[in-house]
């Protein structure tokens, strides 16, 4: 049944249907659907709720939502969000990742190296502004344009705030409107708590995305001010541990990061066809690695746990991306609703005229974005050469060759709205372990040559006549990156300075940066400006087919999804929406991913099993979305969203509330195991936990 | 480009054209194409010409081809096809497969464990009398009935020759016909000629199914009799170390395994939307873990290296395959020839009624097909339970209890025609490395897990409690399989033996046996044979629809395949058909898989560099090919099948002679590297190479 349940399941759903069903939407905080909330919930969000709201939710640059908890700075996100920081700070001595963290004071709070949180202060559409700096252009002159804009508009936005303020161009409705999202922007942000891996992540990867589900996925990070001290913020997101009751109005406040449910067919085939079946390989390849390494020591095990847990997430969520597009019902649906709008606009003459045919358009745009699609991923995005040096020196090499240039004509990810963020990542404190390295990037380097092929110029211009072996071993064994200092030096050097470098990851840097850049060039003024342009034509006749009540496809900024707390119906058997300590206990084994962690062995007599661990509700939301509050109607806090239940990994695509499940941790199970569990009382105390 | 080459080029080839186009087909000898034959090449075969044939090419029964070469019963055949007898005559001290074997003498050849080769002696039609047996029977009854008549069919051609003979029903036309194939069976075959794995195998992985191509992937073996001399034969074919020229006449005679070209458009889409994706996923991860396995130390390279050759192999093949599969032009091909078809059935009453709607059929058998697929994958064929001593289990668990049962009623694969070949894989000496298996078993243990999911019952009752790494580690430290005595002793003491051991393995392949033989019996009973009769429709509808010169699919049994030695044309490009060893010079770098072989170094000063190497002809080949000979008009040798390019993968279902093209070794190259690479002067003389 598996491989075809999604197609069984949908063969009898509502998914056809337009407007947008009840829960379906990832909706931008200035157009909620608030005739809809009044009708089906009778909630008429206040301004005041709405602002609260907004700054109470915050995200995580690195790819995560949370929500502030305390007047503090605590802030309230994921076990699996901050895992990659606990990581940062474990060594083969403290391993925090298997042991957990739990500070008992300030001073005992560990900075995260790199971490970044946003706070959303305001957003302002511009999207006039944009379309008129844009009016008539394309290729490169339009390329230019838009990053010339983008930075003056995001320039004026931050003011001489420096560091302190984020602006950020969001483009929703693919390129249809353009907005600036101004931002608080934190980058000293400290662990609190995080639980053990086996609490935070029990059931590991076989239970990952399914329900019923038993993850204390919880951490909570303390945001700090300039001046060292914790933040003091007066809007956060009150914990009730009583929760929500069955069928209750559930809304998320999170940073669902990307959806696609706009995709023309022939972008949608692109996805099926090319990018998810060679994503999946390649992740499929990596995990293998990544297993047998984990299997070699303890402390192998220990340096791979992070990301192999991501990479087995990535390829779960891609297979269940990638089941929604084999199925013919969903297909045969998507094709039904594309060609019913296209002959919409067809049928009336004015409307032809005005739209065109983005359609058209959009599938040229396929063939040249197929045909660059493989050297763009292992070149550009740096799937053929994975190594943290590597990494080092890319952003080493094109970022020292950006930032002298203009800030409006430099690559949009080195404008000075982002070298902040750059510079943290590029100076953070992070452990290098070079057998782990090693195995990447030599195993990465031999992707590189087998996607692109053997006598492929780039390949033989990287590669020469040496192996990828002898070639990782060289940069790994003798890179200098490693050390913070050397890379600020080069940082600080400037391009001269990477130019004259001879250390071996930024010569192998400046060879991949040469051709990155042409495919990255092809990419933006051959591709995206030409996709956009039609995009942007098509949101503005879907404007005029739907009205104006339609949500943007998810762009990791702030949106509210609602829903109510719901579970479904499976193969004919009903799965209800809550699970308790008690299927914890029954489902532990002496082995992981289902061994318990120690303190909840020894809290088990203590804790009361009826308990409400997990819960499902039928909030819309997606990757991103990690770590985002679900708050009732008063704005209390009432779950901390983690996962999808696997049907929902289709959202990507389509929503489907007959079955699409958003997973969250209860309030009570984090009270209860910050109290019995964990012990900490100062906690439970900021919480104002009864 | 790459992932659209195929698409684009098959845009503008000829594929849709009907009747078969000139060099396509695998023909058996007794349905030849003989008028294209004699129009096109002016060939017109005797009767006498084809029995030589027939009797000089011989199957390897584990998956090749091959062909006598000598009177002394000299079988030449790939180096990748005796690499898994090269292993096991291998150890940690004696590494035969990089360093190569060359017995220097007869009482130097060395015995290949479980090698068993087969030489056709004759065919016989018995579809007549099978299709009697058969006649209104359907699910169990009918499953009976066929396993009762093979079974005499194949008992009768046997006859009182015990295991010197052997006979196979061997269903043609998707079970239009039945054919009796009785062959000679040598199962005392020894290893004489294997060059090293750099030669053998030399660009490995990264050229696999590419050209311009540089592979000595030949190796010698001698079929001894059962007085333990060599094998003195009759028929065997004379290598000509001139070739054949550009444009001339080349066949092959040899045992391609298996094409799906009469595949209807949903069996095509089961292969592309489930079958495909599903092995590719997983052979990547296997792969993964395998390279990263092979780096932790030589010792584990050389234990893991022929596994790895099988399983990129099979990836790189699939791939393909796959890749065929999703190109639209070649579907939409395919669903044109079927419409046509089908249209031509329907409209005319009389055969409507005659042929009945076997799509209708096939169409409702594919989703319950689906639905049992990963079950009977990671089950029944045992992708869940991947080692050495749960295999062994199995066959003994089963064996034992099908040898029980009268002839007629077993599963085939323990038919007393099969039983030999399973007893020799059961009691072949072959070694047993434990951390190898401990690796695939435990892997392979959670692949269970994780593609039945955590709550199947299935995985449950194998599982229970334990982790996928315990139980591994339980079977593999434990099990006593790996001595052969205890192996025998089970196997002679029969059911009851197994039933009272307690031996780990045998324990989990009880519990695997109970699963799998449901699994195995819902597809024998409810999915086959109406496959099977709806396919025998079909079958039936095609010989009428396009008369009676058709070829079936491949069948693992031996056909010819015409064709002429010809290059193809690439992205604008000419590839001309031949390489020489100076490319080969070209080519290498100091590292593998391009590092040349030590004596390979050592002659380069004595070979001509313009000596032909390996060359392509338009030859219609699939996997079970390797190792053909390629012979010309005169029935003289003048090639050695080892490969398809790149553009040959679809042949598993099109074949398009434009760009596929069969990859063989010149004779020049065999003849040039015996004398002076290898100075093997008594099989030169032997071969009778002048």
């Amino acid at each position: 049944m598996r491989l075809l349940t999604r197609a069984l399941l949908l063969a009898g759903s509502t998914l056809a249907a337009l407007p947008t069903l009840a829960a379906e939407g990832m909706w931008t905080l200035d157009n909620l659907p608030h005739d809809d909330l009044a009708k089906t919930y009778g909630f008429k969000p206040t301004s005041a709720w709405l602002d609260k709201s907004m700054r109470s939710a915050v995200r995580l640059a690195g790819g995560c939502s949370g929500s502030f908890v305390s007047a503090q700075g605590l802030v309230l996100t994921n076990h699996h969000c901050v895992i990659g920081c606990v990581e940062d700070l474990s060594s083969e001595k403290h391993d925090l990742v298997n042991n957990g963290f739990l500070a008992k004071n300030h001073s005992e709070e560990k900075q995260c190296p790199g971490m970044e949180v946003n706070r959303l202060e305001k957003t302002e559409d511009v999207t006039a502004r944009m379309q008129k700096a844009l009016a008539g252009l394309s290729g490169k002159a339009f390329s230019d344009a838009k990053k010339a804009e983008q930075s003056l508009i995001e320039k004026e936005c931050v003011g001489d705030t420096g560091d302190q303020r984020r602006c950020d161009i969001v483009e929703l409705y693919g390129g249809g409107q353009y907005h600036v999202y101004q931002y608080a922007r934190f980058q000293d942000v400290r662990l609190v708590f995080s639980p053990e891996y086996a609490a935070g992540f029990f059931g590991g990867d076989p239970d990952n995305f399914n329900f019923p589900r038993y993850n204390l996925d919880m951490s909570l990070l303390r945001v700090y001010d300039r001046a060292g001290k914790p933040l003091v913020n007066s809007d956060w997101f009150s914990i009730n541990p009583t929760g929500a009751k069955e069928g209750e109005l559930v809304m998320t406040l999170g940073h669902p990061g990307s959806t696609q449910r706009q995709l023309t067919m022939i972008e949608l085939e692109t996805q099926r066809d090319l990018v998810l079946p060679f994503r999946l390989m390649l992740a499929s390849e990596y995990r293998g690695l990544l297993l047998q390494y984990s299997t070699q020591s303890e402390e192998n095990a220990r340096i791979a746990q992070t990301e192999l847990t991501m990479v087995e997430n990535g390829l779960k969520a891609r297979t269940g991306m990638f089941q929604a597009l084999l199925s013919p019902s969903v297909m045969q649906q998507k094709r039904e609703q594309e060609n019913a709008f296209r002959n919409w606009v067809n049928r009336d003459s004015a409307r032809a005229t005005t739209y065109g045919d983005p359609w058209k358009t959009l599938s040229d745009t396929q063939i040249a974005w197929r045909n660059l699609y493989i050297d763009y991923v292992m070149v550009e995005i740096g799937f053929g050469a994975m190594s943290q040096q590597v990494n080092w020196a890319r952003t080493l090499v094109r970022g020292t060759a950006e930032k002298a240039k203009p800030d409006a004509q430099r690559l949009r990810e080195f404008a000075d709205a982002s070298l902040p963020a750059v510079q943290a990542g590029l100076f953070a404190e992070v452990p290098l372990y070079t057998d782990f390295e090693r195995a990447k990037l030599a195993w990465s380097l031999s992707k590189l040559r087998e996607k692109l092929g053997v006598d492929n110029p780039v390949v033989k211009s990287i590669l020469g006549k040496q192996s990828p072996e002898a070639l990782a071993n060289e940069i790994v064994s003798n890179s200098k990156l490693g050390d913070v200092a050397v890379r600020k030096q080069l940082w600080d050097g400037g391009a001269d300075a990477v130019k004259n470098s001879d250390d071996p990851a930024i010569k192998l840097a400046r060879l991949i940066d040469e051709h990155a850049r042409k495919f990255r060039t092809e990419y933006d003024q051959n591709i995206e400006p030409i996709q956009k342009a039609a995009a942007n034509q098509l949101a503005k006749a879907r404007f005029a087919y739907q009205g104006t009540q339609v949500y943007p496809d998810a762009t990791f900024s702030l949106r509210l999804s609602h829903g109510v707390i719901r579970g479904w119906e499976e193969k004919g058997k009903a799965i209800t929406p809550f699970t308790d300590f008690g299927g914890l206990f029954d489902r532990a084994t002496d082995f992981d991913p289902f061994k318990l962690a120690d303190t909840w062995v020894a809290a088990e007599k203590k804790l009361s099993k009826k308990t409400r661990f997990n819960q499902v509700s039928t909030n819309d939301i997606i990757g991103g979305n990690s770590g985002s509050p679900l708050i009732n109607a008063k704005g209390e806090l009432v779950g901390l969203i983690f996962d999808g239940n696997i049907q929902s990994l289709g959202g990507s695509y389509f929503f489907d509330e007959s079955v699409n499940r958003a997973v969250s941790v209860h309030p009570a199970a984090m009270s209860e195991a910050l109290k019995k569990v964990y012990k900490a009382d100062h906690l439970v105390k900021e919480l104002k936990l009864k």
